[in-house]
């Protein structure tokens, strides 16, 4: 089986590594950031903190390369899908294509550029500490599910679930895998800008009763525009919120918003709680919390230039 | 005529500057600063900026070392009240103490401590650019008036207006100061924090649609905080942040919250949103986009300390 990730910042890496460790998959890892392509073709890809693993994916930043691939993972930042599908699809014009980004919105994207689209979630999440070398803060599960509009054959599903699960990244197949997305944008959307904002790691913003009171107003928006969809989440954010909060599992992880500000890249708020708000429009859900943080990112996003 | 102006950072030092130049006027500036201290007994007080300004207070970081005061002029952050009033009480034992601070809940705290309390607000701003120099950004209007719960006589407050007026900073004395005071509170805490968390200044925080939404939103909560206990206003909290947001008046002004911030040192968030929170609760008033502005900036505070 070929496997191409696209995008291979920290989840993408997770994927490409773990996956390069079974013997019947072949991984391909594309990626603009040169350095990390370069480095993962000298010396593999590392993983360390959550798992320890160095595994050999192929990397490339020129698409032309590609192989036919069976399968996608699409795990690059919201805003960079539409490039990301359309320099990558002649790869998988007989494969599916899985996104397991963040946010509202990726499969459509994926679905004007490929004929086959798995609607994905991830909760794993890390940090490229060098080229080549990924710290694994968080494991998680993965759900795979058909994309409505245009859904990849449901035992392709289940073949690229299994093959993640074997390469230790537990990975369900669903028929309806709405619930999950929406239960970790709303996780996201609850959480990251907060630790963005404030520079706090998830854990210490969940211990700071104030902040913790407006993670649970958004939380509660989200729910409810999850609602007004007829999506049935399948466990309640606030869950995931204070399990991820404990030592052992994402006290001191900085969310990739923050990671994101601190560098002073654009963040993904548009597909997450702007994702929420314009969502909340269509289907007639008030969202102000949600609205004061989108704008309130964009604003420090702006203050970064001139 | 004695007066001391307690706490000479950016605003108070635009008053003690100011004062000093009247011949009638005898101005003593208290301020833990001892760089700033030494500066102005070395080389004077200079103001740049919206007005050029060159003068000789007498300034000292020892509160045994001042006269006996006609009049106070308070001009510490407002967390930093309680000792400032506490350390120089003495000299106002027949004297009349006003505040021009940030906030809501400094008129209480000078009431422990002396008899005499006039209520204020100012809208001049600026910066220390280094010891003994500030950067004038923005003139504006002071309002004095006797405090209510221990009340300045009137007379001694319109001396107090008289002075300043003369000084270069024009003030009037009025009977109920509460309008002005709440409208520069609001003002300030529909803009600053949002100045805080996003890095911009007040002219770019009010051309970003969104951030101006958010700023209306914070600008009708606090006026049903303000109307709920009979405050009238003297005039629309929004007038004044778009006449702000002008090129030539303080379009590129960093709010001081952002000044704060970026030196990592505290902010008035609490005698600003909090103030506006509290107050609402105390009337039935719901303050939501206030309260969750006051969590992110105490989650901000809080990032700077393991």
């Amino acid at each position: 089986m070929n496997v191409c990730v696209v995008g291979c910042g920290a989840v993408g890496s997770l994927f490409a590594a773990n996956l390069a460790t079974l013997d019947d998959v072949e991984v391909w890892a594309y990626d603009l950031a040169q350095a990390h392509v370069a480095a993962i073709n000298r010396d593999g890809l590392r993983l360390t903190g959550a798992g320890e693993v160095l595994s050999h994916p192929r990397a490339t930043s020129d698409a032309a390369e590609l192989p036919p691939c069976d399968f996608g993972i699409v795990a690059t930042k919201a805003m960079h899908t539409s490039a990301a599908i359309a320099a990558t699809a002649h790869a998988f014009a007989d494969g599916c294509v899985a996104t397991v980004q963040n946010g509202i919105g990726n499969e459509e994207v994926l679905a004007e550029h490929v004929e086959r689209v798995i609607r994905g979630t991830t909760f794993p999440a890390g940090k490229i500490t060098s080229p080549g070398v990924v710290q694994w803060d968080v494991k998680g599960d993965t759900t795979f599910g058909p994309f409505d509009a245009k859904p990849a054959p449901f035992d392709q599903v289940q073949l690229l679930a299994d093959a993640c699960t074997r390469a230790g990244m537990p990975t369900k197949a669903v028929e309806d895998a709405r619930g999950p997305q929406w239960r970790k944008v709303i996780f996201n959307a609850a959480t990251n800008p907060l630790g963005a904002l404030t520079g706090l790691t998830h854990g210490r913003v969940c211990e700071h009763p104030p902040l913790r009171a407006l993670v649970t107003k958004l939380v509660d928006e989200g729910k409810a525009v999850a609602a007004a969809q007829g999506i049935e989440l399948d466990s309640d954010p606030e869950e995931l919120i204070d399990f991820a909060a404990r030592p052992e599992v994402a006290y001191g992880h900085k969310a990739s918003m923050l990671q994101d500000v601190e560098a002073r890249r654009q963040t993904e708020v548009d597909y997450l709680n702007g994702g929420i708000v314009e969502f909340g429009k269509r289907f007639g859900v008030e969202t102000p919390e949600h609205a004061a943080i989108w704008a309130l990112i964009k604003g420090m996003e702006a203050s970064w230039t001139q």
